[in-house]
């Protein structure tokens, strides 16, 4: 492919408004280079993100009855409310997400000197703690590449819908956080390219093992980014005997499914019980979930439009996702729980070992993972920091953790968890509705251990 | 597996209330022997289905408020309301049955003399149009066998799920019919023993060949068995290349699924619009979909109480589902289409080439399908009648054909079709939410074509 790629290096024309430089250097293929680009990008930013009241959100209102939050054009997304099950008296209820379009999450890769390598966006959001984030390649609502609000056409688009699409190496619909998101999915795609392909200064190609050193920083490479890392195939490894065959896991998940028979239904938000609206929050009473803020956005850089306002979910405090990892008979494997979620569209997927919103307290977990929750239990191989999608929530943190534990850890769990190969993880992730978000974030950073 | 049954026949008791016969008097070898079990089973069966004016319901009610058709214990399912996208001015909507809890339709299977055979029931369902049909070994929801109707328990689940349970062949939650049911689904499974399994009256050993002659009976085999039936691997035939990869095929879907953005909602019952109420029924005005309609129950059997009462869907008319075939190299495939349904959970799933609704007509199709449609072009291969789910609607019957269409028939479909062999849409099948309920019994047939 490389030689191919150096034949028809030069040949054809960028599209118009596309900054060009010589594929080469837009390769970045040490740490160093890496920095200077992103400190290069963010200095070159300008973003300012200012908290504003509801009633000068443009384009957004309550609307009137339902008391939905949405955009005047009925388009982007809207805050509604859901109902929650809890079995006495009427159920508690939540303000949630709902943006029923499907958008695009792709990766471009191409080979240079047969090391394959990411084209990456250094991409502004307003809902990161430090605006610029390492995002994928695409990473765009239908409404952003139908160009709903008027913006530019979306960068590469045509690598993944169009005319230039390369092979497909992944191509799956996944979920995204079911506490805060109503259905939400996104399309997970990667394409493997032999183009010469012009390069945005907003983009740079990194080799993966880069990706895979970046992904132990904190707040820097995005969610979006993440979910598609998990989804790349493995390196197939020697042969090994995982606990559990592939028949088995799925049997394990429908009887996880099966026994968990309500079905959430969505309410208008003026029907949310226990959550007040003041003119700047809609938040709940004990201020221990989350709270709908609005947000006006101002700059200039590399998105599609210049200046506008819009509602963010803005947890309480961070979250903590664990997965437990332990060999078994030589093999490592991943302690994951099926875990239902008021939003995720099949209610039930599979989570990692510990996952806590903000506001839920490691006391409530059950006794033979609290302490490896809480670090006092086994060696901590992962601990790193990550954002969630900054284009919806506000300074959204998770506590991302990996932790081994040896032989004298069980290997017989209670029956809503079940062990796991990263492998096993990786082929049921080539269909939708297996892993959910937090446990595809997790998997992305397993590859990333030392 | 035989020597092993052998060795263990007539160990343990079976359980009380089992009539039991010697296993080998309840392995039926030939047509004439099912024949003449079946005759005696008519006969024995005494099953009165009669309608009833709604305020005849025992424990059946319409709820104030709502208007939705629900059973006072909150159990069993209720008939609700759904809006239907149309585009323009408020939308359309209809009745439709929910029901949350995920049932189990499972086929025992057993080797005898190396050939396998299938335990299957004799069953009564109130909606058949000939009362009796050949049923799964296990078809029960989770009310049934957690008795909530006082009734039996359930016979031999304890093979499916319980201490018995056997080598599980398949286990796959799959939808039900999406024009009808809100995200109704159900598990599928095979499970494989070796054990002697004592024989109640109403239930014989079919072989697998007499299962796919049966299949060409009108109104004999029911939609349970023959969804489970198409769940069975698929005998490995020679290594042949398939139009599209599954990759390409998951693609292919995934973009149709993408290209469908409503998010359907539920309504009360009492706010449909354009359907009407008398004491006997709710039906739409034309009279061209179908109608909710009550019944009493009164028998004797293999059902687990002797009488009730509940309501039906009984559809205005028969439906239609064919399947279009052709080979493409050699290699048999069949022609599927996306399309999107409004009870489905993703909305989305994989149909025959043509399904019509009661009500719908054959001039709305697409010309290049049309006339296989109406059986004026191609050679009709498989040509039967068949009943839906007899436990929720009243004489619902599908028209299920396969068409072979030779060279002349094109390659190249509009993007919502896709040519699928029968050994990848098993394959899917490992899966939920790729295939509805119709192409799934259509690929039953498929297997049963001589």
């Amino acid at each position: 492919m490389v030689q191919q790629s150096t034949v028809r290096r030069g040949a054809g024309g960028p599209p118009p408004g596309v900054v060009t430089a010589p594929e080469d250097e837009t390769v970045l293929t040490s740490r160093q280079a890496f920095d200077s680009w992103w400190e290069e990008r963010r200095r070159s930013g300008r973003f300012r993100v200012t908290r504003i009241p509801f009633a000068e959100l443009e384009s957004w209102s309550f609307e009137p009855g339902t008391g939905n939050l949405r955009h005047d054009s009925g388009r982007f997304f809207t805050v509604e409310a859901v109902e929650l099950p809890d079995g006495t008296g009427p159920p508690a209820s939540q303000p949630i997400i709902c943006q029923p379009e499907i958008g695009i999450l792709g990766i471009l890769v191409k080979e240079f000197d047969g090391e394959p390598h990411c084209l990456m966006q250094a991409k502004m959001e307003p809902g990161n703690v430090n605006t610029l984030q390492l995002s994928p390649t695409v990473q765009a609502t239908r409404s952003n590449y139908s160009q709903v609000h008027r913006g530019g056409r979306t960068r590469y688009l045509e690598y993944f819908a169009g005319h230039r699409r390369g092979d497909v190496l992944v191509d799956t619909l996944q979920s995204e956080q079911g506490a805060w998101f109503w259905r939400k999915r996104n399309r997970n795609v990667v394409v493997r390219t032999d183009e010469v392909v012009p390069a945005h200064e907003d983009f740079r190609w990194l080799p993966l093992w880069l990706m895979h050193e970046l992904l132990r920083v904190d707040n820097l490479v995005n969610m979006d980014a993440r979910t598609v890392l998990s989804c790349l195939p493995a390196p197939s490894g020697p042969a090994a005997a995982p606990r559990h065959t592939e028949r088995e896991i799925r049997s394990w998940f429908i009887e996880e499914k099966t026994r968990c028979d309500w079905q959430p239904r969505l309410i208008p938000l003026a029907a949310v019980r226990g959550w007040a609206r003041t003119a700047h929050e809609l938040g709940d009473a004990e201020g221990r979930q989350f709270r709908i803020v609005a947000v006006r956005v101002e700059g200039a850089g590399s998105r599609e439009v210049a200046s506008w306002s819009q509602p963010l979910l803005r947890p309480a405090g961070p979250g903590l996702a664990v997965f437990v990892t332990r060999r078994i008979r030589g093999v490592p494997h991943l302690l994951t729980r099926a875990r239902p979620e008021v939003g995720l569209l099949d209610l039930v997927e599979i989570g990692p070992t510990v996952q806590l919103r903000p506001g839920q307290h490691p006391d409530a977990l059950e006794p033979f993972v609290r302490e490896v929750a809480t670090g006092a239990a086994g060696r901590v191989r992962y601990d790193v920091l990550h954002s969630e999608e900054g284009g919806r929530f506000h300074h959204a943190l998770t506590r991302y953790r990996i932790v081994e534990v040896g032989e004298d850890f069980p290997l017989d769990v209670p029956r809503s968890y079940c062990w796991i190969t990263p492998g096993q993880l990786v082929r049921l992730l080539r269909h939708g509705h297996y892993l959910n978000i937090e446990a595809r974030s997790l998997l992305a950073c397993v590859r990333s251990m030392r």
